[in-house]
C-alpha cells in the first residue's frame, strides 16, 4: 500500500489511511453501506422533480425533468412570470438550485448567494457575499464565473472565485465552515459547481492558463475537512493511480504512468486543471469528471503525452483513488480541455443495456464509453467541420488504440513553434466548452450547445512565473465554414447521427433542458431563451432576455405550476470581450474577434428569467 | 435695459444682445415666429401617441398617452414582451425615448446611450459611453442617476453626470458637439433630462448638497453654445429677473428681490439648484421649472426667505427673462427643493378653462397656478399627514399672501439648532420627489406617486468647502403614520380630494403613466410593474421586473401593438443605501434607514422591461 497520506497537506494521517483502508477489496456494495446518507438523500430529492437539487439536474447530470406541464403543445404560450436581478455584472454560468419552497442562486465574483422564498413573491431570505480580494479577477482566464452552489445536508456550498470553499446554513445564510482549497495568488481559482456525494464536498479547481497543476478534492461536508486530494499529473501518490487496479482502456496503467510522459518537473505546472463538471453512479460508487489542457499552450515545451492532462477519470469518492482513466487527447496542441460534463446515461449498445459515460469533448468527439471499467464503445465527431483528427483508432489490438489520428496541418506545434496554424477547427474553445448538454432517457438523445469556431493558433516559448499568465499561444478566433458560430443540435452518439440542428449567429453557451413535455430548452449569446419541439428542433419559443444568456436551464414545479429559470448575464470566455470590456481582437484568449459583433446585440447584466404558461 | 452679457461667461456679448434685443417688446406669438421650427416640429411629433419623443410625454409634461390598446378590460393580460439589459447597476431614473423605429435610453454613469432597433430584435444600432472622471460619483448626492436623454433635430442631447453636454448624431451615436455646463469639481453634477425648445437646449443642475447656486441655461442645439443663463439667486441680471415686468402673485419683483433675503454673500453658494423637469407652453412660449433648497439644510446659515430657492419660475426661452415667480417654501427648513414637475393642464376654475400649471411639491402641498401670469389659484396637502404647516395663506390682502403658515415644533431650526426636530412630515424626500405624476385631460385627475416618510432632523453649523458636502444637519427617515411609505393617488388639485390610493410597503418613486385605456402605470420600489384600473385604483396586473423601479413608464405602438416600457434599476435617493453600499442607517442623507429592508425584496440591477398584450 501506498503512503497516501503524507502527501496530503493539512490532513491527519489516521483519517486518510482509514479512508483508503476499505479501498482494495471493497465492493460498491459495501460503499455504498458506509457513511453515504446524504448521498441517497440527495439521490432520492433529486428524483422528486418538483425541486433542482444538484447543479447538472441529477447524479447522471441528465438536465432532463420529468415534468410536463409545459410540453411541445403549449409551450408557444410561454411567458415571463418573474424575474430577479442579481445585482452583478459579467458572465453568469450555472444555474439555481430549487429545494422545497426556496431558490439559491449565485453570480459571478464576488459570488453573492441569493435564497429566494419562492412562497412569498421571491422575497430575499437571505443573501451572501464573501469578502474577496479583486486581484483574483485577472487571474480568471475566462470571465469571473460561477457554475453554480450545491447543497446536501442543510448546507448551501459556494466555491469562490478566490478558492475559499464555503459552506452556508441554507436556512439563515450563516458561514458554518470555511477552508481555502488553494491559492488564486499562483492562479488557482474556483469557477466550478460543488458536488455533494454522501459526507464529503467533491470540487476542483481552475488554473490552467496560469500553470496551475489541477487536482480534484474531497471536504468533508460537516467540518470541511480535506479528504483527500488526486492531482492530474504527478507521482502516483499524488494522483492516487494505483499501478495495479488503475486501468487505461482495460490495462493497468503501471508504475509512474505520468511521470513518464513529462519532460523533468514541467508536471509541476502541468496544467489538467479541473474547472468542468462532476457526476456520479451511485451504485458502482464512482466520480466521473476530465481534466483540462496541458500547460503551457505552446505544446513544444511539454513533449510527451502530458498524462493525465485532457482525461477522463472514475473515481472512488471514498478515497479519491481512480478505477479508471482514459486521456481523450494526448499532447493536446489545441487547448482542447477535457472537463466538459459526463452525462452517465445506460444506453443500448448491440442489443444490450450498457452503464455508458456520453462526453461531448472540446476537441470535436464525442465520446460513449463503458463506465464501469472504461471500455470505449464510440467515438463520433459531433460537428462534421472537424479537422484536426482524422477520428480516433478503435482498434483494440493497435498500438494507437484510443488515440485521435492527427491532422499535423491543423495541429499547432507539429511543424514548429512561431508558426502560425491556419483554419484549425475548433477552435480552443472547442466545439462545446462548459456549456452543459441534456439527455432525454426516453429517446436516448442528447441536446447540446455547440460552438461552430475555428481558429489561427501560433504557439511561441514563455517562461512560467507564479501567478502570471502562461500560455504561450497566440489565437484568432472566426466563425466555422458557414459563417456562423453556433449550432444546437439533437445528437445520437452511438451512431453519430445529427437528428436536427439549429443554427446561430454566436456560439450556443448557454446549457441545455430536456423535458418529459417534449420539450428542450436552451439560451443565445443574443439572449433568447428558447423552447424547442425536442422531435423536430422546431423553436416553439423564442424570448429576448435582457442580457446575453450563458446560464444553464433548468425547470421546477411550484404549487403546482412548472416554472423554467435561466440565468442571463452576457460573458464567459465567448462574452470575454464584452464582459472585461476588451476592445483588441486579440485580447481575451482570441475570442473577441469572432464575438466583436455581440456588442451590438446586448449588454452586461445578472439577471434570472423565470417562465410559465398563463395562469389559469 | 441690462448689461446681461458681462455676467455670462464663456459667451460673445454680441450674441447675448442679439437674443435680449428682441425682450421687451415681443410677443409670444413674435417669438414663436423666430426659429421655432423644431419646436413646432417637437410638439407635432408628440401628438403622434405611437412615439414619445418628450421625455415627460409632451412639453405639458402629461405622461398621458392616447393609446388605447392596452385597456382596463385586458391589462390583465399583459405580458413582457422583451427586455434589455443596461450593463449598469445603480439607479435607472428616467425613460426611454421612442421615435419612428428606434428607441434611445440612457443609464446612470457612466450615462451609456443606446439606440435599439425596434425594427431588428431590438439589435443595438449604436451605443456611446463617455469617458468621464469617476471622482464625479462621490458628489453625486443622490445616486448617480440620470433621468433621460432629449431628442430635436435629429440629435440626442445627454446631460452626462460631469456636466457635460453633448449631441450626438441620432443615427449614429457619433459626437456632434460638446460643452462643460458646470464643473462636477464643485460638486455642480448633471442628472435631469434636457428639454429641447426651439432651437435650444435647455437644461439645469443638480448640487444643492454642495452648495452650488443653481441656475438654468439654453445652448444653441445646432453648435451648443451658451445663449443664456439664469441663476436661481443672486443680482437681479444673474437672475434674469426684470424688476419691473417679472411679477410675483401678481406684483413686480422690484429690484434685488433675490440679495434681499439673503444674509451677505451667502447667496454665492446658495444652492437653489435645478435638476427636475422641465415645462413648455409653446403658445405663452415659456418654459416652467422649480429651483431647490437653500444651501446649506442648516436654515440658521441663512436668514432670510432665501430667495429665489424652492420657486416656481415661468421664464421666456429665447432670452431666460423670468415672467413671473412664485416661492413655495420661503427659507426652507426641510430640504423641501421645488423642482418636481410642473403639469401644464387646462383645467377648469370655477367654470372656466383656465391654462393652469399644476405642481406637487416635495413639500406636501399641491399648487395649481394660472400658468400665464402665475396667479394662486389652489393649494391643497395631497398627503393629510404633512405636518409641518397648516396650510397657505389664499388671502389676496393679507401680508402673509401665498406663504405657508409654519408650525414651529416640526420646523427645523425654529428653536435653534443642534436640536432634534422629531416627527417632521414630510421627511426631507418629501412628500414626492422626482418621480413624475401623470394627468389624464379626459378626466382632470393626477396620478401621483409618492412617499409617505416622515423624519427627525437636527440642524448643525457647517462649514463650505467647495466639491465637499454643505449639508448641516443629520437626518433619520422612518415610514409616516400607519407604517407604510408610498402611497400611488388619484387625487383632484382643485379640491384636494384623493379620489383613491393604493398603499406600498416602500416610496413609490418610479413615474406614472396614465393613458386613454383607462388604466395607469407606475413602479414600485420592489420592483413592480403594476397596471391600474384609473377609474377604481384596481391592480389590474402586477409583475415583478428585475430590480427595484425608479424609472418612469412609458409607452408607443410599433406595427400595430401597444407596448408599455420601463426601466428597473433600484437607487436613487430611497435606495442609496442599496445603490452605494451603505449600512450605516444614517448614512445617504438619512435616507437607509426606513428603506433598509429593500435589501430583502431586490438587488441592483438596470434593465428595460417591455410589456404588451399577447400577439393575437
Amino acid at each position: 500500500m501506498f503512503h497516501y497520506a503524507k502527501w496530503i497537506p493539512g490532513v491527519a494521517v489516521g483519517l486518510v489511511l482509514a479512508a483508503f483502508a476499505v479501498l482494495p477489496g471493497a465492493s460498491a456494495g459495501q460503499m455504498a453501506a458506509t457513511g453515504h446518507a446524504t448521498a441517497e438523500s440527495l439521490e432520492h430529492m433529486s428524483a422528486n422533480p418538483d425541486d433542482w437539487v444538484i447543479p447538472s439536474g441529477n447524479y447522471d447530470s441528465w438536465r432532463y425533468s420529468k415534468l410536463d406541464q409545459i410540453n411541445a403543445g403549449n409551450a408557444s404560450h410561454l411567458q415571463v412570470a418573474w424575474t430577479f436581478s442579481t445585482g452583478i455584472l459579467r458572465g453568469h454560468e450555472g444555474q439555481p438550485l430549487v429545494i422545497g419552497n426556496v431558490m439559491y442562486l449565485v453570480g459571478p465574483f464576488p459570488n453573492t448567494v441569493y435564497a429566494l422564498d419562492l412562497n412569498d413573491h421571491e422575497r430575499i431570505l437571505w443573501q451572501y457575499t464573501p469578502r474577496q480580494n479583486p486581484a483574483v479577477i485577472p487571474v480568471m482566464c475566462c470571465d469571473t464565473v460561477n457554475r453554480g452552489v450545491a447543497y446536501g445536508d442543510g448546507k448551501i456550498i459556494l466555491h469562490q472565485a478566490d478558492n475559499t470553499l464555503v459552506a452556508l446554513d441554507a436556512k439563515t445564510g450563516k458561514v458554518d465552515w470555511s477552508t481555502e482549497v488553494a491559492s488564486y495568488k499562483i492562479g488557482a481559482t474556483g469557477t466550478g459547481a460543488p458536488l455533494i456525494v454522501g459526507d464529503k464536498v467533491i470540487v476542483g479547481v481552475s488554473g490552467g492558463e496560469f500553470g496551475v497543476q489541477g487536482f480534484l478534492a474531497a471536504y468533508s461536508l460537516s467540518d470541511g475537512h480535506l479528504i483527500w486530494k488526486a492531482y492530474s499529473e504527478g507521482p502516483d501518490k499524488e494522483i492516487l493511480l494505483d499501478p495495479k487496479t488503475t486501468t487505461d482502456l482495460g490495462k493497468p496503467v503501471g508504475p509512474d504512468s505520468s511521470l513518464k510522459t513529462w519532460k523533468g518537473d514541467e508536471w509541476k505546472i502541468g496544467g489538467g486543471d479541473t474547472w468542468g463538471w462532476l457526476s456520479y453512479d451511485p451504485k458502482l460508487n464512482l466520480i466521473y469528471y476530465g481534466s483540462g489542457n496541458p500547460s503551457t499552450w505552446n505544446p513544444d515545451q511539454r513533449p510527451g503525452d502530458n498524462k493525465w492532462s485532457m482525461t477522463i477519470f472514475a473515481r472512488n469518492p471514498d478515497t479519491g483513488v481512480a478505477k479508471w482513466v482514459y486521456q481523450m487527447t494526448p499532447h493536446d496542441q489545441w487547448d482542447y480541455d477535457g472537463v466538459n460534463e459526463m452525462i452517465l446515461a445506460d444506453l443500448t449498445v448491440n442489443g444490450h443495456k450498457v452503464p455508458t459515460l456520453v462526453h461531448f469533448d472540446r476537441n470535436g468527439l464525442a465520446y460513449v464509453l463503458n463506465r464501469a471499467n472504461g471500455e470505449l464503445i464510440a467515438v463520433h465527431k459531433y460537428d462534421p467541420d472537424v479537422n484536426w483528427t482524422t477520428g480516433v483508432d478503435m482498434n483494440p489490438s493497435s498500438p494507437n488504440y484510443g488515440r485521435p489520428s492527427v491532422v499535423a496541418q491543423f495541429a499547432p506545434g507539429s511543424h514548429g513553434v512561431n508558426v502560425n496554424y491556419k483554419g484549425v477547427c475548433p477552435a480552443a474553445l472547442g466545439s462545446k466548452d462548459e456549456q452543459p448538454a441534456a439527455f432525454d432517457p426516453r429517446t436516448g438523445l442528447f441536446y447540446v450547445p455547440t460552438n461552430h469556431v475555428c481558429m489561427d493558433y501560433e504557439p511561441y516559448p514563455v517562461a512560467y512565473t507564479a501567478g502570471q499568465p502562461y500560455v504561450g499561444a497566440t489565437l484568432s478566433m472566426f466563425p466555422g465554414p458557414g459563417g456562423y458560430m453556433g449550432r444546437f443540435i439533437a445528437f445520437d452518439p452511438l451512431t453519430g447521427k445529427t437528428v436536427w440542428q439549429i443554427k446561430d449567429q454566436f456560439s450556443d453557451w448557454g446549457g441545455a433542458l430536456a423535458t418529459a413535455g417534449d420539450v428542450v430548452f436552451y439560451g443565445t449569446l443574443k439572449g433568447y431563451l428558447r423552447a424547442v419541439d425536442a422531435k423536430t428542433g422546431k423553436v416553439l419559443y423564442d424570448f429576448k432576455t435582457p442580457s446575453g444568456i450563458i446560464g444553464n436551464v433548468m425547470t421546477y414545479m411550484h404549487d403546482g405550476r412548472q416554472y423554467i429559470a435561466v440565468l442571463s448575464g452576457v460573458g464567459g470566455w465567448a462574452g470575454i470581450g464584452l464582459a472585461a470590456g476588451l476592445t483588441d481582437p486579440h485580447a481575451g484568449l482570441g475570442a473577441v474577434g469572432g464575438y466583436a459583433a455581440l456588442k451590438d446585440y446586448t449588454a452586461l447584466g445578472g439577471q434570472l428569467t423565470v417562465f410559465a404558461l398563463p395562469a389559469s
